[in-house]
């Protein structure tokens, strides 16, 4: 069985110009490739009917099933129905079942249909209307020889209302394969220097089946496998997981769609321990990403972000003679806070980060971006030193997931871990 | 002078298959449109050398420029540059320059250059090096006649800084029409409201000109106009801008890309004024943001998250008895946290937070979403009571914005803001 071609059209001037992201096409790229679908165009257009009409023809001289989203709805600015009924030379034709049934829409909210809904029932006379269980209008599907159009509106919980209830079962029935996707999370190394790592595994690896997605809280490695059934390519994916795994060992930090933050909490709930912050150049984003977790509370005891060196002395017990010799951005001062920061909250570990976050602050051997982290506990103590580059933003990203990192490494090493940098 | 029709071209299996969302696509969409270019064309492909030929070849036939995103980076899927050299019958040729200063990239940050980035410094000898001062690939210009195609690398902030840097100046030599964005930003008005308020400047207004964009930091009103000069276009943008502002009063915070924490760090600069923080369910996001703006150190003394009750008894002063008659969830703690951080860190004002940020920790009386806001400083203390609706972190990022909005309106009101809910 040869694999089924697909085709995503977004239609609407709020996304071609950057309004809105395209997270419905986003959506169906994501679905169609779970069953086992060839992504093979994807476009947008504009409200404009000679642009739409020109799109649909040649989608479908590329695509087996092309699904087609927004203007389906009952303003003037939307003409998706009256493009594919020109298209197809169909008549509009008004679906009284279907009119009948966004009148009760309204009803059950205390509301009469505005007439301009009316539109949303005209059915053209070619097309089959597959139900909207969200909304009032229905998704549209035409059938040309043994290819399909398929409209769909434009508001994403409708979109995929009608893909759970009828696309997904209709796609399931006519494509022949499935497809499974693993992402394994990196931190620590850079994308290049995953690559040199992984290049026998990448040898083994069929073409297009891993890719390196990187941003500042790492490189996540995507594997994707199609196969005739889903057990089988969950299988060839779980196998070259492991083989990614062992190659890049405790680089590898998560799995699908989990956090740091996450991964962490997860550490400390399994070892009944608790965890406190103590932070300059950070600001308080790696309290912010610990407390995002739910029940954080239930090892997350709390947080200092010294800023002034006045704070870190007075509630941190950091030494004033260590400011005066090392300066507040150093190895000793790092260390300070993150035992200070034990103490005053009375938790298990302390998280610590000292650095210059930039564009200013910069001194001579000190630049922007130089960062030391912490971590104080029942392990031992650590600091390690890192240089990141970027704007003030991404320096604190950079700085906050390294952090978090480290803690991740300070408990999975339970000690083992040497001061070094 | 005619319109200059773009195209984008988005390059990434990432993309296509809706890893993730194409912000990309989004920012060049605005950009252009800013800059008086009609977006034509708009498509994205896999990463495959002959999709994306093929795409170049059709965009450059329906366009005047192409923006083409992704696919420069150093790894095997990376594959645009090669496409690129193929099309345009390019060799590519190792640029010594760029390869020297991706080395010193890697040794700022105290690494070595792995082998693989050195295809970064490989240059197609027909196109323009485009510089990136955010990374290691270039953009990379190649003109066909009076066409031209732009690569551009897939990570944001390096396509924005090129986007910044080169390109926005050279199309709007290019563009013979020029349009002004305005955005004013709102606080604390549902986009109804808002819509409300402003029924009649909508009357005078152009159709299209106006548009709402909600998010959890407020509503945003763009104000869009095109017009021969750019003087033209922003003085009918001005004066609507200024009839929507008298409309709607203090609750407009900034202008276009301004945030909340810019506008309460220009007001404390202004006036003089420090500010600290005391957060438990806001977990250090409001500190987090006060420090995004550089400079902050210059008012921004720091912040205490007090997550447990023992930390809000033991470092900001909370009274034992308050917790027990009123709960940590009340005006009276929200009220004493602010006091508390204040004396703690020496600091004019200091803006206190504290509540339910869920799914967990509701009790009778007291939801998930409950919040209470306080600030205290020279002019009085101030509570408010709020109720947010969301998962955990979209109640965490309104409670932050509420706060320092609550901040700015203290400042602006220099006391005159009375205690009330």
């Amino acid at each position: 069985m040869t694999v089924l071609r697909a085709g995503i059209l977004t239609i609407g001037n709020e996304v071609l110009y950057g309004q809105i992201l395209d997270g419905n096409a986003a959506f169906l790229g994501r679905e169609l490739q779970a069953q086992g679908c060839e992504v093979a165009w994807r476009r947008t257009v504009g409200d404009r009917i000679p642009d739409i009409t020109d799109a649909v023809k040649s989608g479908l001289d590329a695509c087996d099933v092309l699904l087609a989203t927004g203007g389906l709805g009952p303003t003037s600015d939307d003409v998706t129905r009256q493009a594919a009924a020109r298209l197809f030379k169909s008549k509009l034709v008004l679906d009284r079942a279907l009119l009948e049934g966004i009148r009760r829409r309204f009803a059950a909210r205390g509301l009469r249909m505005p007439p301009c809904n009316r539109s949303q029932a005209m059915v053209p006379d070619k097309a089959v209307a597959l139900p909207n269980p969200q909304g009032t209008a229905p998704g549209l599907l035409f059938r040309q020889g043994s290819k399909s159009v398929i409209l769909l509106p434009g508001v994403p919980r409708e979109l995929e209302a009608i893909w759970e209830q009828t696309l997904r079962p209709m796609l399931a029935q006519k494509s022949g394969r499935r497809t499974a996707v693993k992402t394994l999370r990196t931190f620590g190394l850079p994308e290049s220097a995953l690559a040199d790592r992984l290049r026998l595994v990448e040898k083994a690896l069929p073409a297009g089946c891993l890719a390196y997605l990187p941003s500042c809280r790492g490189v996540d490695l995507r594997l994707t496998f199609s196969d005739r059934s889903a057990e089988a390519a969950r299988t060839r994916a779980g196998k070259f997981a492991g083989r990614i795994s062992r190659a890049l060992g405790d680089s590898i930090y998560g799995q699908g769609q989990e956090t740091m933050e996450q991964v962490v909490g997860r550490i400390l709930t399994d070892c009944c321990l608790t965890i406190s912050t103590a932070e300059s150049c950070t600001g308080g984003l790696m309290a912010d990403r610990l407390t995002d977790v739910p029940g954080s509370s239930g090892y997350f005891r709390g947080g200092v972000v010294a800023y002034s060196n006045q704070l870190k002395i007075k509630v941190l017990g950091v030494r004033p003679e260590t400011l005066r010799r090392h300066g507040a951005v150093s190895r000793q001062t790092a260390g300070e806070m993150a035992a200070g920061g034990r103490r005053l909250s009375g938790s298990d570990l302390c998280l610590a980060a000292t650095g210059i976050a930039g564009p200013g602050g910069a001194v001579p051997g000190k630049p922007a971006g130089l960062v030391f982290l912490a971590v104080s506990g029942p392990f031992g103590s650590i600091v390690r030193e890192k240089r990141f580059i970027g704007g003030r933003r991404t320096i604190k990203e950079w700085a906050a997931q390294a952090g978090l990192n480290l803690a991740r490494l300070y408990l999975a090493g339970k000690g083992r871990l040497k001061d070094r940098t």
